[in-house]
């Protein structure tokens, strides 16, 4: 999984029928001293992340898991990061 | 999921039987500045995605759950975007 | 899915049972302005494909749903290209 | 799989409800010289790993396997490191 | 599925119980002039390869099918190359 935090959300009226229903969040990766890596992301909430939260995003099938169905998304958000323990 | 627009089709005569009726379109990643985001990819459409389109991409077996049968696709538009928005 | 050129081919007469009698073919994978796009891969083929062809290569467990069984391929061509129409 | 040194964890309250029990870590990919080798990523253990362990990780559906439940991960640590032979 | 170079092992004696008896090898992926191309990963022997042998690696779950049981490994040499025809 990796860092990354909320910065928006898409707007689409037209989607796979699985989708509706569903929040889509443009996430920034990140790593732990919170600098941006790569490029932005869209990722499925499951945990009611809002703007500005750093959270875990888990990619590929793991993030089909969060749904009793097949739903065609490959990254969801799966965990708010209160803090970081770094060694 | 990452963004994409929608810039042609691939015409193909010779492939895999369960990819015969699909529309193979040729996306260019976005960043949310709609900038382009590395190299063009194929997608296949599953909701109804045009030239010139911003639209969300499933990859992975994620893009695989669009369709009732084993399909040999790895990215399938899933959502067209109406808009974005950045907080 | 991405695009690719056949540039060759593996021999290869020790290998996973599930894979004799497979097609192991070098492909290089290509822009839609034909330019080369990174390094090349090996990649099952599942439709005819020879040298020079540009073709569609499919990844992942996609690339598995062109066998009845279980085989470790993780890219497979599923179509070969006439042409591309970009707008 | 890959290489990997474990430099902290995530404190999360509020995850996915299958995470919970989950140790959360984050972890450095090296390469076989023990360098950095790209940003770190969050992966769970399964093998009782600690600060500074040279780990093995294995990403991706691969990683669900180390639980018995469909869990939304995409990295697990399987093996700590004792050494490596380069020959 | 890429190519590589068989460059040593890891020991590890504490590990996921589905890699008991595994042999975990250091693998340096190449290109087809034999060229170093990226990071050494950690790929499961499945065909009896040794050091300084050219393989074939398949990735994701397509690594897992060369085990009856789900085991976490993402990486798999499937084949020993003889030699690479390119026209």
């Amino acid at each position: 999984m990796y860092l990354a935090e909320v910065k928006g959300n898409v707007v689409a009226t037209t989607k796979n029928e699985k989708l509706i229903g569903s929040k889509l969040l443009i996430v920034q990766p990140i790593n732990p001293a919170f600098e941006n890596n790569g490029q932005p992301l869209i990722a499925v909430d499951t945990v009611g992340a809002g703007f500005g939260d750093r959270v875990i995003i888990a990619s590929g099938g793991s993030a089909r898991t969060v749904f009793q169905d097949k739903t065609p998304i490959d990254a969801a958000i799966v965990a708010i990061i209160d803090s970081l323990e770094i060694y």
